[in-house]
């Protein structure tokens, strides 16, 4: 098999951490047991060749050999087809897994992101545009809600759908969105509670502090400053 | 093979009317030639099989035989996977479609979408909300022209990647989005004139026409109104 390498930003500021999207792509490798290095790109200069990988100029982008990909969903999904940790082999289920994986970027995170863009600038009081958001975001998680109540994973077992899902989620659950929805954030629960997120969590936010010092040690330039 | 049925709503008020997600699907279905029917649920009162096929009580989804695919996304890499037409068939060609057509939904419907919204109500006065989700587009926006000023269609054939990509474009250009992307807009234009294009949105138009028809005929209720 040839070798695959996930490539994130050197560095982030500190409020994206533990939820930049190269935590989906560690958690799919490490339920797939797959092995994998880890690449960093500037976050801060980003050049020819990253746009080459990644035209948005986001990360991640994984390769598999001279295959490059980027969007995390396309590679959940490329991982799927290496993994059936990922991705059941029936054809019943790789197609809900992949309705589902659909429906966590398309339906759910479409209302999610804006709706957490609003609250990462505290512009949450009573304006029109907060109020769209924060229904268009309610009218999907009421309907998530009898989905995830009746089972514990999305499709019979666990898969990248429900990496995708419960990352998703995990970001409305920050801003305390989950109150009302008991089954989504038991959800969360359940799936962040798997050994595969907890590592790939630590191994992200190891990944920046590790930058901090890197930056911080010649920033510093002295060494009464900085300890 | 089994037979392909396309279910949408049987009506919605005339705004969406053109931009319903359906005409993904019947675009895809006419580019590959597959044979399909069209059937339609109540826009207004939607019930327990709706949400058996659909959990958030949206259209469209697909049935293939035994398999029911909700998210145009899962439904056009499904029909992918019948014909080259949607797919090409080498790895490379199949894995830049993929996540070509992640990146229409994920990277730029992500932006375009929110900022439609604020554009359907009108709320486009000086806020923060609508300043952050104009630049949220724009940023997209920016990195897209360059990649479609290069090329006529994203993976170097028509592929599903362009319906969606072209759909998504299509619903900015409609609020005059596209003003300073020429690439974009020109892209939107070629997508468009496929006779694919044009008769699956002519189907559309038709599908919810026929029903203003049956709905008002029983309205009426004297033959004097309504003519």
């Amino acid at each position: 098999m040839a070798e695959l390498t996930l490539t994130t930003f050197d560095w982030v500021p500190p409020p994206p951490r533990g939820y930049v999207r190269d935590i989906r792509v560690r958690w799919a490798l490490e339920e797939a047991g797959l092995p994998y290095r880890v690449k960093s790109v500037p976050f801060k200069a980003r050049n020819a060749e990253h746009f080459m990988h990644q035209p948005f100029g986001q990360v991640p982008w994984l390769t598999d050999g001279d295959i490059s990909i980027f969007e995390s969903g396309a590679i959940l999904l490329h991982l799927g087809g290496l993994s059936d940790a990922l991705m059941p082999a029936d054809p019943q289920g790789r197609s809900e897994t992949v309705e589902w994986l659909f429906a966590a970027l398309n339906s759910v995170e479409m209302a999610s992101l804006p709706w957490s863009l609003f609250m990462f600038s505290g512009d949450t009081g009573d304006t029109p545009g907060w109020k769209r958001f924060d229904a268009f975001l309610k009218a999907r998680l009421q309907h998530l809600e009898p989905v995830l109540a009746g089972r514990e994973w999305l499709v019979g077992t666990f898969s990248a759908a429900d990496i995708l899902m419960s990352d998703v989620l995990r970001l409305v659950d920050r801003f305390d969105g989950l109150a009302g929805y008991p089954a989504c954030r038991d959800y969360v629960a359940r799936a962040t509670a798997r050994p595969s997120f907890v590592k790939a969590y630590a191994d992200q936010m190891a990944h920046f502090a590790a930058a901090d010092g890197a930056t911080s040690a010649p920033k510093a330039d002295s060494r009464e400053i900085g300890r």
